[in-house]
């Protein structure tokens, strides 16, 4: 119960380290009946591929997708489905200058103290790589939501200072920063060059919308939609806030404008406004979900440092190696990912909410 | 699996409906040897009490916890503790006018999709009431984290605009609204009682701090400490944003500015500076860990307001009946036990990942 | 997680100590809609009731079932349902003998170094009266797959020596021993009051059959159907063994005798035998599910023991006080229970495993 | 949640078809600290595979684990252990005659109904390959074990009517039955014989003896230590029974036969018999634990046997292909497997049972 399982009816396993043979992921739970390909999964780990733009590592992997298991004549069997990706470009000797220094911003006290030494290679278990196994599950998850109706579609929504003004879907996937603005995007580009010259990093913030989701997905307590959804992207590395609709605009909204006043439209129960962002009482109310998370500025920057290391000294420090100035760009993908992930697993739970939705599936049975 | 139940070590079960006979909650995987009380649990029930000032509803009710089991001559047993509070000032005919309205900011729309009909005896399972169980809960909880050294304080940090300028400690409990500031408070008193007088509901900002926190806790991959808090606090009905240290300030930060620099005192790393508040890569840092939770203003109000009902007729509604025109002030003890739980659970889940200390804990066995 | 709670979807919490305040039991995750009352929970409490016959302990209880949640107008709501019922009839007194000495056959032992001490009031949480959460949940279970067209059925298969030689539905639920041949219930009363007069114990195997089940129903790795029928049955006190269909025969049997033919019946794949006892590879395969387990007899006995005592003396101990000759009568409703939850929580986790099935339960939602 | 995770703390993910690529296993929740290599796993493997002896199927696979994670430097580091075993030698044609034919005592109905259609390759995830996950958790775990002092070993107890007489432990790992007896597994080797020539399977019992337990493993109610090894032991493709103890033969004792007595021998109490196993109320006693169960002949046999095909009709059908005549040598790793994972997690969920346990893992902290 170490924590690399996410998800109770859609179950999402992930393993490996940043510098080991190989990272991959395991989904248990998927419903048979679904087209999936290798192809398919590539699109989504093309996304948070290193080496597309400056903006990002120069560091060079394939990471193809290798499919070994739970699929069959290009579909899957409901058994479950084992993904791998083998780390193919390892500069492991980059590493060894921080091989007994904590990393401010990093995790590597954490692991010493837990475990009692750490895989000092590339951050091991917490480096960004440990994404490629939520990738994985996102990509099919996404695929089940679309036989249900249901998309998400995540984006950069700042980066530093500068947000977007406008949503352009078709700039978004092309964006070098993901960012559905294409002036935006320039001048977000623009800032990130000028800290680069200042061995330095930034920071920004990730939206997310879900739509097509059915009435009263979440359950009422602890397992909300929205307590899940921020599970899910807070555990991403180096998110540090998470807020849904308008969030912490709330704490100093009247109840009078907060609240979405319903109408009736097309014979369904509408909102008129979206505050909510698609959820109430922990369960979705028809509306778009709109959520949002901060993503800190990479820790890993050349300016010098001050720290200790595991001898108890202090020292300084310069992180020379490959490094992103912007995580934000390459992490869409992996919210989007956990988004897909938490919406099918609690989608999945729903179904035994009622008796009568229970008593249909079973009525041909016998 | 509806989600009553939080945790996986210390596991808290809740149950109970707003104007059910009984509300309570069931603790399983606590450790023996606690010395425990109704007394002690009672408590903590009283500071989420209703009645207790002018800015809480009326509804005057004992709350009065009753230990059903789990522990003997005072001291938890290991087994379930299972605690009943019963509902004795009931108006469920307040609610008459309710019965077939949807209410906006309400989860009555959800319900009635999900389960096919819904309790509309004020709000049934998604009432504030239903925190009583997590109160419980987190009582037991910091009694145990009492014993490991670890503390758990949460109060309000802003109501609508007012934001707290200082931290006193010893004014936080007796203020009506948990502010650690007197002036911010009487401030914030004026506000609300304006709001009031229009009708109207206000929100606010929670601040947690968890002390004495050993580092390494927290899984690194999807169970993260900082990932099972926002879920935690998440959950709570009514909060709509989270984050911890810098929160969505670390948006607009640089990752000079954003890195706490380690430096050694009194032989134990420390850091400088506490923007990661107190967790980085999803464990603790040995810093004080420092949450905040936006809550929305009461969406009761009696102010009128536009919706439709359950026959699909668009309506107007005035929500009478005794509601808090805020709901931050109870909510407090309701952030504090939701962290304490989950602070606990990962403590005692870390228990096993280092062979060393389960060797300590079996070698005396035979 | 100490162990308290039972199921995936379907989920059940007990809670309480024999000689407590009460006990009960928590049930999430019910589907909404099933018509549900204390009266028809009473029938089942009734089943395992002490003092109904010379067979029993004549502590009488009412053993009276109160719901505090989850059910609203005769219905289930879909939200926690908590069943409560007191202890009455406590002689707590009656264990003073036994407060320093580990009783043979029983977990006083196990407590101790577990938990550090004991509640020694009548074996504490490993009473028998720990099944009364159990047959609340059993008994809920048994409406949720009445409507979905399954059947649950347990009775004594034997008593000691005295197995049954016919199956009479009729005769079985009045008969005092709970079996289906009032001949064999005869000699196993004679055989029973033989060693009573001895200050003796006897044991016996009790039987389930569950018909109605479609095929399909339980996952074919960890948690096959058999498996989790075998966790919930082993985990009634007192049973040590447990088997399905041929069970332990299968081991001198051959392939050509063991393997079932399959024919085809109005439209349907059946089976000429039923050596499987309704399951292949883990799930049901459409026959009855045939189950078995055998009962340990009473270890609490009247005779002179030999034992030792928590100060490390050898004594010898009688237990008196009121207790079965017997454990098998009242544990059969106990074995319906776990065998009703187990089969209910597998369907409810089996609507996920196709994707037209869950495609049908989201079709017309939007 | 389709249950390809065992274990709680322990966490074993296992997952691949029969003719897929490959197959493994994912281990969470391992402690750090622990020495593992390849060549260890391997031994473990090697006792499950085939073509050892002519009672086992003349498939030959190199069955090579390859780790992929979790070890770094020749031990655990705490993080995920993916190991992974390509799948080589497949004959996927041999399996032609069956792609539309429903075989007698397999899954293939199941799989048909639950999923829609099935991976008829070899049986797909329900082949006896799918034990290869199984056993490279229970090698991990074994080794777990080996650290905190418990041994667990499993054995041929019979075959068809051929019983043990003697317990040798020299001669069981290189008997090709797994036989602790060289005479009793001569003459088991001759009736395997000549039921091959008849074209026919046999069934048998394993053992298993658990030893070094510390006292209280195991959760009192649901999760009890025999309640979690006979859901582990029956989870095995082929096992119809499980006991613990004297298991069956309780139902014919009495309670002065059955209860053991307790005495004091080097300041520990111990048992003078064991027909308990080694577990009272669930819970470990002290005393080795002794398990058994029951497998049934290999439903893949040469002898014509009638059957329907998936279009309904009735067919005879000769199976043809590699298949072992017995499945009960391989078996044995696997149940020791099995036993061990159990054994281990349930250690780990112990050692938060006691704030003592808790407090010790913590003091030197900070």
């Amino acid at each position: 119960m170490a924590g690399s399982t996410f998800g109770n009816i859609y179950r999402v396993t992930t393993w490996g380290e940043s510098h080991g043979a190989a990272l991959g992921a395991v989904i248990d739970g998927c419903p048979a009946g679904i087209p999936m390909s290798e192809e398919f999964i590539q699109e989504y780990l093309d996304r948070r591929k290193p080496g597309q733009s400056q903006f990002t590592t120069s560091r060079r992997e394939g990471d193809k997708a290798e499919i070994l298991s739970g699929i069959f004549d290009g579909v899957t069997l409901g058994t479950p489905i084992s993904v791998l990706v083998r780390n193919s470009d390892q500069h492991s000797n980059d590493y060894s200058n921080i091989e007994h220094t904590f990393r401010p911003g990093h995790a590597d006290l954490g692991f010493t103290e837990k475990y009692g030494f750490r895989d000092y290679r590339g951050g091991g278990r917490s480096s960004g790589r440990e994404t490629i196994g939520r990738v994985i599950g996102g990509a099919i998850a996404s695929e089940v939501l679309y036989k249900l109706g249901v998309s998400v579609k995540a984006y950069t929504r700042s980066i530093g200072p500068i947000e977007i003004r406008k949503y352009d879907e078709t700039v978004m996937r092309s964006d070098p920063l993901c960012m559905p603005d294409a002036d935006a995007s320039r001048e977000a580009q623009d800032y990130i060059a000028e800290k680069v010259r200042d061995h330095d990093s930034v920071g920004g913030i990730i939206e997310c919308r879900i739509e097509g989701l059915p009435v009263g997905i979440g359950e009422p307590v602890f397992d909300k939609l929205d307590a899940e959804l921020a599970k899910a992207v807070m555990s991403i590395g180096a998110v540090k806030g998470f807020e849904i609709g308008d969030g912490f605009a709330v704490a100093r909204s009247l109840g009078s404008e907060n609240n979405d006043a319903f109408y009736m439209k097309d014979g369904f129960v509408q909102k008129k406004t979206n505050h909510s962002g698609g959820t109430l009482g922990g369960m979705s109310d028809g509306d778009c979900l709109i959520l949002r998370c901060a993503v800190k500025p990479t820790p890993s920057i050349a300016k010098e440092q001050k720290t200790v290391n595991d001898c108890g000294e202090e020292v300084n420090l310069k992180i020379t190696g490959r490094h992103d100035p912007v995580i934000v760009p390459r992490a869409v993908v992996v919210v989007e990912s956990m988004a897909a992930m938490t919406v099918l697993d609690m989608m999945l739970r729903n179904t035994s909410a009622k008796i009568d939705t229970i008593e249909k599936a079973y009525r041909n049975c016998r």
